[in-house]
């Protein structure tokens, strides 16, 4: 369904690739042009065809197009909305796929021109990696694509954007920027902090060893270090740029596990019984709900062959 | 490579029916007993013919065994010691799965005859589910089984027992319970206690509904709930019987939040940067050593059907 004539992509990193991947096999716009600071992503992506041209000049990339996505780290919009501003086509939509979105009217309403549609935006999927290489089209299929625009944000073109990502195979929900960033502090921001944090924590100790930390991760550990792996960059602005809910959700957790601590201090078995008991039907309910496998342990394979057998 | 005669099986959950599977696959002994608590287990067993026998008075099960594993929660051991002590053979090896090894000796030694060899051991495998049927053979394979075995072990006996997981696919590391302990604290008990923390935390917010806790989990928070879906008195057994340890590595723990906390409060990019730069590095080496999947996502599937697309 051709919702747009051209679609410019500002940053062809994991998401920016998946999103020109899913508009090309969705026939979602005639042209797709892709814009990134880096020249080695540029010649990938010229390399694997995931767009109709590549143009490392930000005005020149946004020239004649109708719809505008950034999907570059969020604490770079104010710096690419200063230099596309003037550049934008009369009525182009402008949105993005940042993993916040208080800060995107905050970076981008002061600089963006008043003929241009504003409507930010986050597709809640991913994975550890990075890079134009790393994209696939259906990585957003299945999962949810959150739109927060402006209270007095054309429908329409509200309506248009919906529609794309419904093409890609997202459920699409609409809400505040303010509500976003509280329900991802806990659904995803806390949750690669203290991953982060503990993969930091095991490297740190004196008693227990890097090798065995490695060695012994798969009794749970490994399952961490799988989101600790994400890009450096782009968590950094996550944090600057969600602050206060990222401390609130903290609060929140520090003091939930004070209280666990504080049991297995005291041995009281039922309190520890009781929540254990408890956080299972949450998984119950993500598996209903289509947002995770079934199988075991993510569906990983557990048929190992003789070469790739345990190792020093 | 037939290492025993009659091997019995206290506790055919996820681990004993594992060890069940893949003793009769590995034709590690000639017969094996199933020995549980629960009539249905015994029945399920018996159905899906995981033993040459049910039984489920402990002390004929282990009466002619060479071999007796205890595959229940770590709580449970001084019970059954105290049940099975004067039933035992004359010279059998008495050992264990659980995930503690320092609690094993101070239930055990005291209630089993001298004439017994007891060497406590814990494979670093697993998933989140439970029961026989969760079960399978291959689930030892590529992984590691640390041995904890009393200073005075007969060496022959646990040469024995390492052989055995050898025959699983497994990897043996031979150390002091202690210090198994601590080192599974870091890479088991504590990314299960933040687990189980965080879903009760999201669980108990007013600001976010659960539904949206599902809904969005697919940025990063479905990661977690797979290790905090697993059994609950299996890990209340682990807290209280791992409280030292674990109450270390939490503090640990919770002192590098601290400060991380102080790096997002005060904007400090770099510090965020560059913590969340080297952790990448520890997922590169689990994946080398063969204890991780490669693919993305740890390999979760990508194509989703049409009936399984997103859902309220
Ligand atoms: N990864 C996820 O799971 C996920 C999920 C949902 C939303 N998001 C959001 O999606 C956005 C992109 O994330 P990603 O994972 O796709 O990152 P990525 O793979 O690291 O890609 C980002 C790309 O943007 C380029 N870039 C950086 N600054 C730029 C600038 N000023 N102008 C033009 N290009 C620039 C980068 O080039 P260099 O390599 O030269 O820096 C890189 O090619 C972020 O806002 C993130 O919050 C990510
Ligand atoms: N799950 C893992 O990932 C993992 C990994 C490594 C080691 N381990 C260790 O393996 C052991 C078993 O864990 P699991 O995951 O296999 O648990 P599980 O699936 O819950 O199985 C435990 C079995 O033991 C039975 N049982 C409980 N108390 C008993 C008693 N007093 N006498 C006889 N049978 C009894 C249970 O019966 P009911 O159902 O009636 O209670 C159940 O059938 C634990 O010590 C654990 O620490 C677990």
């Amino acid at each position: 369904m051709t919702l747009f004539k051209q679609a410019t992509i500002i940053g062809l990193g994991l998401i920016g690739s998946s999103v020109a991947r899913a508009l090309r096999e969705n026939g979602v716009c005639e042209i797709i042009v892709a814009c990134d600071a880096s020249p080695e992503c540029l010649d990938k992506v010229a390399e694997l065809k995931l767009a109709d041209k590549t143009e490392a000049d930000l005005q020149k990339a946004v020239d004649g197009s109708d719809l505008v996505i950034l999907a570059t780290p969020v604490g770079t919009y104010g710096d690419i909305g200063q230099a596309i501003g003037q550049a934008l086509d009369f009525g182009a939509t402008v949105t993005d796929v940042g993993s916040v979105k208080g800060c995107v009217l905050k970076a981008l309403s002061g600089v963006l021109p008043e003929h241009v549609h504003l409507i930010p935006g986050h597709p809640v999927a991913g994975t550890e990696q990075s890079g134009p290489e790393a994209g696939f089209a259906s990585l957003f299929a299945g999962r949810w694509a959150i739109l927060t625009p402006p209270q007095d944000a054309d429908p329409e073109a509200v309506e248009k954007l919906k529609k794309m990502w419904e093409a890609f195979g997202s459920k699409v929900e609409i809400m505040t920027p303010e509500h976003h960033d509280l329900v991802l502090a806990i659904t995803s921001h806390i949750p690669h902090l203290i991953a982060y944090n503990i993969v930091g924590t095991a490297h740190d100790l004196e008693g227990v060893t890097d090798s065995e930390v490695i060695k012994f991760s798969a009794g749970g550990f490994r399952d961490f270090t799988r989101i600790a792996a994400s890009d450096p960059t782009m968590w950094r602005d996550v944090f600057l740029n969600n602050k206060e809910a990222v401390l609130e959700m903290l609060g929140r957790f520090t003091e939930d596990l004070t209280a666990l601590q504080r049991a297995i201090r005291w041995g009281d078995g039922d309190a520890l019984f009781n929540l254990f008991s408890h956080t299972r039907e949450v998984r119950r309910q993500i598996i209903e709900a289509g947002q995770d496998e079934e199988a075991p342990d993510f569906g990983r394979p557990h048929e190992i062959p003789p070469e790739k057998q345990a190792k020093d």
